[in-house]
């Protein structure tokens, strides 16, 4: 398996990105396609230890597409970039799966320029899997791709989504919710009652509406479904309550003695709160509905979240993903 | 000043509520109105050491309107319950505020048809006031009032939040944010651009998009709008981050000794977090557009929680702010 890396777009430097590769191809022997700077990748490849060849190959781009580009004008004019040129790669079979932590309106973009959707998909969704209290992954789709959908939209993210859960995740029978303001039918706002009643139509495993202060703590459906506006919304809400209490809690601690001796006790619950909520820079979030396998790190990837985002392209390219999108797109 | 407490439609009993509303009277020297069962009412009068007199008066009602009910058919059905009897009594001026732990989309409803709105203002809006890190209170409108938004209603939700802003809570001279998914202009959904571009154009202090995730850790503006379905997503999302974590670490501190020796040290900082970000259970919502002081209080709000939301009443009545919200929709 080949995987493709766009070590050029993210918040940190290409070498931090290089490195989660590079541990990433030894560890899951795979080969990489690193698109970018070609004199900083051979540099970061001898900081390595590594050199050039069929393990570890270069696709040079020249343009880099900034964070604050706007995305569907990037795409077009910035075809020297590593994002560009990335995907035409990903296209023509140069490798199996895209992986990029650059500005995620371009990546969507360029996916559907390079890529286009697989047949049957009216628009594609980005998948977030991420960690609930249950311990099982959720996945939420889409959280960014679409800030305008119609209800049509949501029933295909709902079939999607179960894909990824069935084949990538293999949870037997999975279920599916629809993100909501309230439990009760009738709840919500236009889109979201139309797909209510589309959802309930068809003959996917609709639990119903499901709450967002449930997601985490519950694990109300293996997937829910809203549209890419609110589920953005949702993500950061999230990150925000977290990061709230952490810095609450960091600040008590610096202020009080007892609180400081009490942190050092309780250093390992502190890490394991970390590890399990750190679904923002960890993993990847898959763009499902594209004829491509490609995934989304985010901006602020580190090698390692860079290392986890390639095992969710891995994973995806191993299960024939992309197959079973196509086969129940047809269904 | 009168004010006209529903003990009837809350999660908790009658009896918690009116501990709240006695406890709040005495303190702040102002008269009661309970409306709800009489029976249940006097009893607990008597439970507390109080009777029925001037300071403290029953509406007696004889209907309840339930969580579950569906909002408009709830208002136009139940005409003797606590909800729809206090709101006409409020209109006939038996009160200056009314204060409600009931069905939030009736208490809307029923302020609507009751009430009415005031003049020039589409759509009434529910401003939740929510701590910040930085440490004062910032006003998010609206999170639930309204679904289905057209920007014009957001340009109303920012006068008001900005008029709540100045008047009830002395910020000298506040600022509006629209809540999007990202900084930059162009940026969200249709309704979010035109919103953007009537603030922009409007002469209101517009700071621009600010995200979900600085909400509470960075407060980049006093007032900040959205359409009521992303606004009640965006406070159950928070809520579930923050229950997320606190439970994580009660488990933590369960399985490990060392952690829970750690916990003991660390008692002040638990409790100084629980305060600070208990916005849900505390405090009040005022319900700005309608005609008339309403404030509207978590269904699961307890004595303390309706103690709250009454001072939230008084300021609003104190402040007068319905008159300057009419003056504001004047201008």
């Amino acid at each position: 398996m080949r995987i493709l890396l766009d070590v050029m777009g993210g918040d940190r430097s290409p070498k931090e990105l290089i490195k989660g590769g590079v541990s990433s191809a030894h560890e899951r022997n795979i080969d990489l396609l690193i698109a970018g700077d070609p004199d900083l990748i051979r540099s970061s490849f001898a900081s390595h230890g590594e050199r050039e060849g069929s393990r570890f190959s270069i696709l040079p781009s020249t343009q880099v597409v900034q964070m604050a580009d706007p995305p569907v004008r990037a795409v077009r004019d910035k075809k020297q970039s590593s994002l560009v040129l990335g995907l035409e790669a990903l296209r023509a079979g140069d490798a199996d799966a895209f992986v990029s932590p650059a500005n995620t309106g371009a990546v969507v973009a360029g996916s559907i320029f390079q890529l286009g959707r697989i047949h049957g998909i009216p628009r594609p969704g980005i998948a977030v899997p991420f960690p609930t209290l249950p311990g099982r992954e959720l996945i939420l789709i889409d959280v960014g791709a679409n800030s305008d959908c119609v209800a049509d939209h949501l029933l295909h993210f709902a079939k999607m989504g179960l894909a990824y859960a069935r084949k990538v995740l293999g949870i037997e029978k999975p279920s599916v919710g629809l993100l909501n303001i309230g439990a009760e039918e009738g709840k919500g706002n236009r889109l979201i009652r139309n797909a209510f009643d589309m959802l309930r139509q068809s003959d996917l495993p609709f639990v119903g509406n499901v709450e967002a202060h449930h997601l985490l703590t519950d694990r109300p459906a293996d997937v829910v479904v809203c549209d890419g506006f609110v589920g953005n919304v949702f993500l950061k809400a999230v990150e925000g309550g977290v990061n709230a209490v952490t810095s609450l809690l960091r600040r008590s601690i610096r202020e009080r003695l007892t609180a400081k001796l009490g942190a050092l006790f309780m250093r390992g619950a502190f890490r394991k709160l970390r590890e399990t909520l750190s679904y923002r820079s960890r993993g990847g979030a898959p763009l499902l509905g594209v004829d491509g396998a490609v995934v989304i790190a985010h901006g602020r990837s580190d090698a390692e979240a860079i290392s986890s985002a390639i095992d969710v392209a891995c994973r995806e390219v191993e299960t024939g993903l992309l197959a079973h999108l196509a086969e129940d797109a047809r269904g």
